[in-house]
């Protein structure tokens, strides 16, 4: 049985400011919880339902100092999805640190992506595609808003990020540094020669694209043709369709 | 002034029972009316603030047999948006028509897919592919739900849909029809052979994929090659990269 102090300290953490304050920031359902707990992440606190408990034995090394048994309404109470029937997990956030590309590797580089659901499918797209660092412009959705980890699927364990003054992290790119942008009207994506040395690949703002402050550091602008009438690709779509283009391009 | 039986006539529309009832749907927001009144949809009724109003004139004969002028409190009093300062529009629902592929035509099949946000956003990426017409089992998300057509950012108007038994339909193709599926063992998609013949592409619900009784229906599996850890790709993102793919390889 959850205190209602405890419990209201969970909600706070729904919250972008009392995730801050706090360090910690929310995992919920199995699946998440389950690749939280096996990932390098430090959990501090684990509510789970008895049957998730019992279906997840823990080796000693891995118990999270504090674990509570709870019932489903008490978890569906305290977190944010509309029913969670298993776990709950309060993780600490990670230091930010700086992220560059090694040499084949490929990066992304979010400006101003706003929407969380945006951005935890990002990141899932990223996890498919063996990248593994993502740095974002500060105004990028926080990765740690409870939608975002969600919607990653448990990616957000595997992916790394770097928030960041993006302008000033781009200006400092060594020169001849490989950093394609999606544009509207940038080269066509089907005949761009990847290749294998890796690089950058730029996202911009679900309304407004990349910021023009931005546009110089780009060495090259693609764009996904369009054979139909939709307006645009949801950023999401796009950075799927430039990743698997560049990977089967380096192959 | 909205009288109160006619704003609870429009809040009935957020259930499928009524829009069936009625025969009649919600398009909201700025871009999704306006792209309906340009399109060959019937609207019954257009509810629009003043700004909307003055800056969206109609042609005599694109006029709804009923306008309303209303407040911004109003529109989002009887929509499901969270806020709506523009418009919203009560528009006919379209005969179920069946839907076959002409040669050099794709067209999609959705087996079950369940979340109207994907249903919304495979309309847009169909839209964006060149795909007219999408096939549902009569499973999958009611594209009149008004997270679908939100969710579709005004490809609604361009892409046509038919519900029906997927199984019988997919049974009474041509023999010799092309018909990829999508699965996660299948060949994979970059080195696809997709040629300019067209045929169908039919993607599976979020969870359990393609149903055992379509597989025999299927001619080509297909498979996005996996670089990371991510155990799937979103049902939208799939698409759209199969799509991406499809149409690259048909050049």
């Amino acid at each position: 049985m959850l205190s209602k102090n405890r419990a209201q300290f969970i909600r706070s953490l729904h919250q972008k400011k009392f995730r801050q304050e706090h360090g910690l920031f929310l995992v919920e359902g199995a699946k998440s919880v389950r690749e939280v707990l096996a990932s390098d992440f430090r959990v501090d606190t684990l509510l789970a339902t008895e049957a998730f408990y019992k279906e997840n034995a823990l080796p000693a090394d891995r118990q999270p100092p504090s674990v509570e048994i709870v019932s489903p309404e008490e978890l569906t109470r305290v977190g944010t999805l509309e029913s969670n029937n298993m776990a709950l997990a309060l993780v600490r956030t990670r230091e930010n640190r700086p992220l560059l590309a090694e040499p084949g590797e490929i990066v992304l580089l979010l400006d101003d992506v706003r929407d969380p659901g945006n951005l935890g499918t990002i990141l899932r797209i990223a996890d498919w595609y063996g990248v593994r660092k993502v740095v974002c412009s500060d105004t990028t959705a926080e990765v740690y808003n409870p939608k975002v980890i969600s919607a990653s699927k448990g990616s957000f364990t595997r992916v790394h990020w770097y928030y960041t003054d993006l302008v000033a992290y781009a200006q400092a790119l060594p020169a001849g540094t490989p950093v394609y942008g999606a544009f509207l009207d940038g080269q066509n994506v089907h005949n761009l020669p990847f290749g294998t040395e890796g690089g950058y690949l730029m996202m911009g703002n679900e309304a407004n694209g990349i910021r023009p402050e931005l546009v110089p550091m780009v060495s090259r602008s693609v764009t996904i043709p369009r054979y139909g009438d939709a307006e645009s690709l949801n950023v999401g779509i796009a950075t799927a369709v430039i990743l698997d283009n560049w990977r089967r391009g380096a192959m």
